[in-house]
């Protein structure tokens, strides 16, 4: 049985959406978020004490990105990823990783020194450029929506959707949801609108209740 | 023909040291880092202003890690990559991920705050936390090359090699290569040797002189 240990809302929740698109069966185990702070015999699990970590049998995960694509590959025989030859195959790939890369990690650093870090330790100057450098990248996704596509890749849901809808899910929990361009919001309500994606929020928030586990506010 | 915008020894260096690998025809084209200061035009070919670019027919890629994988699958017949059925996939595709996810940004923003930034937008602490970060976050590595494997996935060369290794490259321009564990460092020097490596480190030297880009150096 597949296993993913996961935060609310946090990164993990790409694997989460992803195991609920493709309808496998996983195991999930919830984890109050920063898990170095709460869980410190997490570092046995995973010794970088980040998550996801997804456990299937002997392959080990900690790249969110990486285990949506695994998953589809894997397990899915595919679903939700183009093939090499495919017009869309660069594309995908490259949405895959900047989701992750160029717009989640950007608002990692405005958390830090907006919500984590405390008095001094602070940096509003660091955290507002950060902010304004994930805002400035979003460019790329409003322009690629500018032809009234559904999704990332064109009418087709692809694992690409996933990767950069949690960068804009992470923005509302930050609060920045104010600044997003508007093809961005629409798009990405749509993908809340998408039946795994409110299963998915279902089932973290039981397993958080059923695990006694607090989900992180900022 | 494949073009490939290109800073030196900047994150595009992993596309050019894909290309050299597979032994892939392309164009090379030099950009003054950062583009966004030396070459404002530049946006009009990639609306970010960030490198790589690269081209190829329809496809435009910027995600540096993604394009290892994509030219190894569009181009190379699947070299360096392993099959979804093998036991390394998730692995593969995990550091793949991993080598500018998690330990490629940390060390722009280290780059930043300590060489880019003047005067008082300079920031000690938020250089010296993601330095640290970086460094702790190498644990994984010199774990999995414990066993004295030759490469991230055993003996065979993948393009994971390349995501992770442009990280240790980038960690010896910001002069922080002393701060290495050593087993990172002795994988980092195998790497080096490769033949297509030293090509695309003298590729990228023989295009800059051809094209009167100056190299930074920091």
């Amino acid at each position: 049985m597949i296993e993913l240990w996961h935060c609310a809302d946090a990164r993990s929740f790409r694997a989460l959406w992803a195991l609920e698109e493709l309808g496998l069966e996983y195991e999930l185990k919830m984890l109050q978020f920063p898990p170095r702070v709460f869980k410190k015999d997490y570092l046995a699990e995973n010794p970088l004490g980040t998550i996801p970590l997804l456990v299937d049998g002997d392959t080990r995960m900690t790249e969110s990105a990486a285990i949506a694509h695994y998953l589809a590959m894997r397990h899915g025989g595919g679903k939700f990823t183009p093939a090499p030859q495919d017009a869309t195959y660069g594309a995908y790939l490259n949405w895959l990783h900047h989701g992750e890369a160029t717009l989640t990690f950007p608002q990692t650093i405005y958390l830090r020194y907006t919500f984590l870090e405390q008095g001094e330790r602070r940096s509003p100057q660091v955290a507002e450029d950060y902010k304004k450098w994930f805002l400035a990248r979003l460019r790329l996704l409003e322009q690629t929506l500018g032809d009234g596509r559904m999704y990332l890749l064109g009418d087709e849901f692809s694992m690409a959707d996933i990767s950069v809808g949690y960068a804009i899910l992470l923005a509302h929990s930050l609060h920045i949801e104010d600044e997003l361009p508007p093809l961005t919001v629409a798009w990405y309500a749509r993908l809340t609108q998408r039946p795994a994606f409110v299963a998915a929020q279902a089932k973290q928030r039981e397993a958080a209740a059923a695990q006694g586990v607090e989900i992180a506010k900022f």
